[in-house]
């Protein structure tokens, strides 16, 4: 069974909400361990015999990330992924400082021999997975080639496709088109050992069957995922204004709630728990820092199947192979 | 009156749904010549005295925009630029190839002075101005803060604001967030005169309140808009599959129709017609490509709108603005 470490004291709503989280996990089954200040932990454990790993130090969102890892020994991101560089862990789940993340998971977990930048992947409701989506503002072309392999990695683990087409995030679909980023990653691409590259997508693709991975650099990257998340939003505020807000259509609507329900669930960014970061030695789930218990559960189910399906191994096979080992 | 010269050449479904599309907008009152082969054109002008301008050659999708400006005089495009340089139009409407269309605005209709790039602006359904999405993929900070002012000429025109906000697209809301560009064009924008400068937003900004205008460098420009899209498109189709494919929903759905028809109107890209080139001296609308003639009539309606309300001019005058002047 896989141990996920759970930093208690990241996020808006920690402790209560993290807590709250990883219990739900717990009686799911899963094997959680909540890392953080004992004294704020206990109240919300409510009588769970969930493990508990003190750590004094808390990590805040203002804090320069690598400068707070180096000084803060004790902070419950660090003391979380230590627990997985020494094997006690199988994976660690944050809702706090993203960069933070990052930075424990660089300097204590470490990376993949041959990825020189780990990636934050994200899966849409699409089944599809983009990346970077914010650990790497800018990027060289062969670091999107290693964003390839392990979007890879996750899509055939997660999804379970043997060979997932990726795709190059670009402004059209013809050869030659983007900055110069686009046009060196494009020939790279074509040509790397064990990557099914489909060529360049666009940004309505994130709804197209084109390919099941999308790369690019970690800012357009961000931008592409909060625009969906906002339009998703939108649409159905617009529909809720139109539809649900004239009392004549109220009996068509109680009709019809079963199935609104069901539609609003497919759309909603807790039900996917959090983002991978990839290319790290062990399994790290960066949750929005706003995630409530059931984010931050969903999450710790994520972390479970990114452990179960050896994904940072996965991850260095794809690394072989396009080394051509 | 405003008078429109539209390409009839340019376009997936040229020249029949040009043609129509033009027709439409002149039995609306508008005043419209078209440019383009005249026995392409003459079978569906449908015994309609609308004004043809011949123009023998046609700029295709492939072709190295730059060189094809140079080297055919007699495009559609070019002719149809020339008439707004020689003050014979007040616009043009174009569906075919975007390259071109912005190099033929650039070396026939002129820049405006001060503004070193031109750019294009969306107009989004949540009441948005986005640019710029696709004209120049990499930009400097100063060119940022020209597209603010561009921005804000269009949002003031266009939704009747006074003072409109402007957001610099980010992947954070606190000021130091981004690459070296957000960083430098944060700093500039809050210093320049004449632009109401709210800070970074971001990709979900779009369906917010905070700004009315936001600032990017076209690739992101074009990504965020191509997502949008087609998140709108498939949160529409999950709805229709959850929704409309159960026959049980049937009675419900019959009494909702009228409103769903509303909401699918809201969020038709071709409702808007297409998106302005800013920063030249007359007024430019690029089209889709596969604009219907209802995605054409609509965009002659928008550059009738931009010629009436002196856009240029007003671009200008930021443009003054910000020279302190």
């Amino acid at each position: 069974v896989s141990r996920i470490a759970v930093d208690a004291m990241g996020g808006d709503r920690a402790p209560a909400e993290i807590v709250g989280g990883a219990l739900d996990a717990f009686r799911a089954g899963h094997d959680v361990v909540l890392v953080g200040d004992m004294e704020a932990i206990g109240p919300h454990l409510d009588g769970a015999r969930v493990e508990v790993v003190p750590a004094t130090e808390v990590i805040h969102m203002d804090e320069d990330p690598g400068r707070a890892i180096r000084d803060k020994k004790d902070a419950s991101i660090s003391v979380a992924s230590r627990l997985v560089a020494s094997g006690e862990a199988d994976g660690v789940v944050s809702a706090g400082s993203t960069g933070a993340a990052i930075a424990a998971a660089a300097f204590i977990i470490g990376r993949v021999r041959g990825i020189t930048r780990p990636a934050i992947a994200s899966l849409l409701p699409t089944d599809k997975v983009v990346l970077d989506s914010g650990a790497n503002l800018t990027c060289r072309p062969d670091q999107l080639v290693e964003f390839a392999v392990m979007g890879a990695a996750l899509a055939t683990s997660h999804f379970g496709l043997d060979s997932p087409k990726v795709g190059l995030l670009n402004i059209g679909e013809e050869p030659g088109k983007g900055r110069e980023l686009e046009k060196a990653a494009f020939d790279m691409l074509s040509t790397s050992p064990g990557i099914h590259f489909v060529g360049n997508v666009e940004g309505h693709d994130i709804a197209s069957s084109r390919a099941d991975v999308i790369v690019t650099d970690g800012f357009t990257g961000n931008v592409l995922l909060k625009t969906a998340e906002g339009t998703a939003d939108m649409v159905q505020r617009i529909l809720t204004g139109i539809v649900a807000d004239d009392p004549a259509h109220q009996p068509a609507l109680a009709q019809l709630a079963p199935a609104f329900g069901r539609f609003r669930e497919i759309l909603d960014p807790e039900s996917i728990g959090g983002a991978q970061l990839l290319g790290v030695d062990g399994v790290v789930i960066i949750a929005h820092g706003s995630s409530s218990r059931t984010a931050v559960s969903n999450a710790v189910a994520m972390a479970v199947e990114g452990a179960e399906h050896k994904l940072p191994s996965k991850i260095k096979l794809g690394v072989a192979a396009l080394a051509g080992v």
